[in-house]
């Protein structure tokens, strides 16, 4: 989620002004210390506009949770490049690996400590649910394009795409919450993987 | 984790009796529900006990995780079987993929949870970089164990351990917080992943 999105640099209205304080709250405080009144500090406007909008930090979350996918939904193109392995390592290193600045790994932990909400929250299970859908079948996608024009093998596009994001998910977990330094060996496991498992023509390591 | 812990069914001491209590409360409330209070409620002694022991719920909780990891090292024995493969399945199959009962389940998003925690307390984030580093080096000598009995190919054990560590958190996270539905496409797409690649006699699919 590294992509440049518009409503963080000049957010347009009231709505995307609301998704820009909380973006930046969320970076700053992390989901268990954030408050509306947190929220507010980074709001240009009145305060009383997130109180009478929202009922508490959950609901204004889980609008900003669904906003967010809205972007990413129109930020990533159904097409980056013609050949399936470039567009699905581009895929991989820009929404899953997070490669980004400081700013970035706040978000991406404060991302961690959302999705555990659902854990206990059916609110945040939809939310996730739905998240991971539209990514499965983004990839779901580019893996059957990749086996069409000659690019990927035969696979089962579901299974390889399953778990790729069950990689992409333990790679976001390891670096929040743990030693990072598996980061690197996890990434070149997987261009392995990918190497090994679905290119017709693979490439001599 | 699904194996028998002996402090679940007779807990022998105070201290047993306290992550026991610790433990069903977690499965009950999960992590933010939780309270000194609620473990109180399913601890068998004066509730002024945990008060006296403890500075608060995370610092019990901490004290729950290092007891937990002792527990879990004790466990699970270095030699399950004389084949690595079969001992490394094992492995997977009891200590990441969980397949448990319902209680089992409880305890996994509560330590989702947990793990969380871990974005922005550095305590928890020392616990699990403590964690993930027992896991790693139990499956990275069992890796080079499989190497040196000629079971698996000459790989990478750190990045082969690192990558297959990400894909079981990643399932984790899948399972507690997601559409659990993609679990056994992931499982199934592991065992092709582990023929595939460390298998030196792959079986045929």
């Amino acid at each position: 989620m590294a992509t440049e999105r518009s409503f963080l640099d000049r957010p347009q209205g009231t709505r995307e002004e609301i998704m820009n304080a909380t973006y930046y709250a969320l970076c700053e405080h992390g989901y268990a210390d954030l408050t509306i009144q947190r929220i507010g500090e980074h709001f240009g406007k009145s305060k009383s506009l997130l109180y009478h909008h929202y009922d508490g930090k959950d609901d204004l979350l889980l609008d900003f949770l669904g906003f967010m996918l809205d972007e990413v939904e129109q930020s990533i193109p159904k097409t980056i490049s013609e050949d399936a392995h470039i567009h699905l390592i581009t895929i991989i290193d820009r929404i899953f690996l997070n490669v980004g600045q400081d700013q970035g790994q706040e978000f991406e932990k404060a991302m961690v400590e959302l999705r555990a909400q659902a854990a206990h929250d059916s609110r945040y299970q939809e939310y996730f649910t739905e998240h991971d859908r539209f990514f499965k079948h983004r990839l779901i996608d580019l893996i059957e394009m990749g086996i069409e024009n000659g690019t990927f093998r035969e696979v089962d596009p579901d299974r390889v795409v399953s778990f790729l994001m069950a990689i992409c998910d333990g790679t976001r977990t390891c670096r929040t919450t743990s030693n990072a330094t598996a980061i690197r060996a996890i990434r070149d496991e997987l261009e392995t993987y990918i190497d090994t498992r679905l290119l017709v023509d693979s490439r001599e390591d």
